[in-house]
């Protein structure tokens, strides 16, 4: 078992051809079953770790279909094309016969090409200006990151007020610190509390149904990242029958756009 | 054979258990195949046709695997899980043995729940002050199209200057006038030409790769709109080693926004 703990969630022992077994951990769990950003790195490692694979991740799209219940589960990950620079996958997470999560994935292979960033990082003070935010108890998962909130951290939700924004912007890294890679970026990415908590100021029952993330740095670029926190940003545009949606970027601390995010959420309020 | 063009391009034929039988309309013939606007649509009708179906679309993501020749298709739809509000499905678009396109979507029951947009339209001034521009020559679907940019018109490859923002605004309806719909609406989300072409201002290959929409309208809502023109803005935040993301967004007549979009570019420059 591998010593970090995010190692240690995404881990799988390879079984028969292009299935993987894994297990959820108990340092990440949710309000129910797992973080579901560790979820998502744990599909994308299926691929990562398959002998069939080509280049590195472009697109990941992961859809909640049901809970995962504390315990082993078995992924299966399947090269549907190969094409000269990209790979399609689909991957699907079961317990038993019921499948939890299903997810697609492109695979790549970058080369050189006219460049532009047109979208630059938020402003915000450096990292170690910016103090860091104890996790709430109610969960484990939020402990597995150090959080350091430039705007809409943690809401109070004994004495808070509904916001009128549902931004929230911060500097973050895994704790203990761990290298950047595309695996804990994918995580990263949802490492957001719902948004719709910040706008009513109270808990609700809330949890993602579908996440795609985009990622835009190679492993090199995520390498040079190393451990130092990235600047993440969260915000909704709508909240309507009980479904928002939910952007999400991530730069690092030179400024270039990481990966961007969008995932619809379930929410009863 | 329906009569709008939309609807023969979008038909199928239920062949077998889950199976859809459709082909290819030389109304919406891109460069390479069909607008991968029309294809998503299909992809999306072939649930909405299911006998198993339950409730409406609310996000569906379509990862174009490779080229879908001239000719007939046959989509496969199947429900890889039904909760009692959410239902999760996985498609697949083959020709022969060929996976062309891939795609999972998630169809849902809405229900009352707290509400807020939190991102409304932008400015533009109203439809019908916003002059019709025709399509170019050089490929057929934009002509499916009523097209009224408001800001970031087609380029002209010829005497074009690179532009310092990728960003598209129109008012677009189907052509001839359609009343909107799920379909119409997932199609219209990727009725954006390439943002690396606004950029250098010079034609250049292209292609979306994965392309994720969320429906934030029902079914009644999106009624409402009619065949009237939506307010459809588009923009890419990173060009970086081929590959850039296009975030397109699409907003009523009344100011509410209907559908989100994202999807991740491959291009050659």
């Amino acid at each position: 078992m591998p010593d970090h703990p995010f190692d240690a969630a995404i881990a799988l022992a390879p079984a028969a051809d292009g299935l993987f077994d894994g297990a959820t951990h108990p340092a990440w769990a949710n309000m129910v079953g797992p973080f579901g950003g560790v979820t998502a790195a744990t599909l994308l490692n299926a691929v990562c770790r398959h002998p069939q694979r080509l280049g590195e991740p472009l697109s990941l799209t992961v859809n909640f279909a049901g809970p995962i219940a504390e315990g082993p589960f078995r992924i299966a990950a399947t090269p549907v094309r190969t094409n000269r620079s990209t790979q399609h996958w689909s991957i699907m997470l079961q317990q038993g016969d019921e499948v939890a999560t299903t997810a697609t994935a492109v695979f790549a292979l970058r080369r050189d090409a006219w460049s532009s960033s047109e979208r630059g990082a938020p402003q915000a003070p450096p990292a170690d200006r910016v103090a860091v935010q104890a996790p709430p108890a109610f969960v484990t998962w939020p402990g597995r990151y150090e959080m350091r909130f430039v705007a809409g951290a943690w809401p109070d939700f004994d004495k808070g007020t509904p916001q009128d924004d549902s931004c929230t912007a911060m500097w973050v890294r895994d704790e203990p610190p761990r290298p950047l890679d595309a695996l804990a970026l994918t995580a990263i990415c949802d490492v957001f509390y719902p948004r719709v908590f910040r706008r009513i100021a109270r808990f609700a029952p809330a949890g993602t149904v579908s996440i795609t993330t985009f990622f835009h740095a190679d492993a090199i670029a995520l390498a040079a990242q190393g451990a130092r926190p990235v600047l993440a940003q969260a915000r909704a545009q709508r909240f309507v029958s009980g479904f928002h949606d939910q952007i999400a970027d991530v730069w690092g601390d030179d400024g270039s756009l990481l990966a961007s995010s969008h995932q619809i959420v379930y929410y009863k309020a």
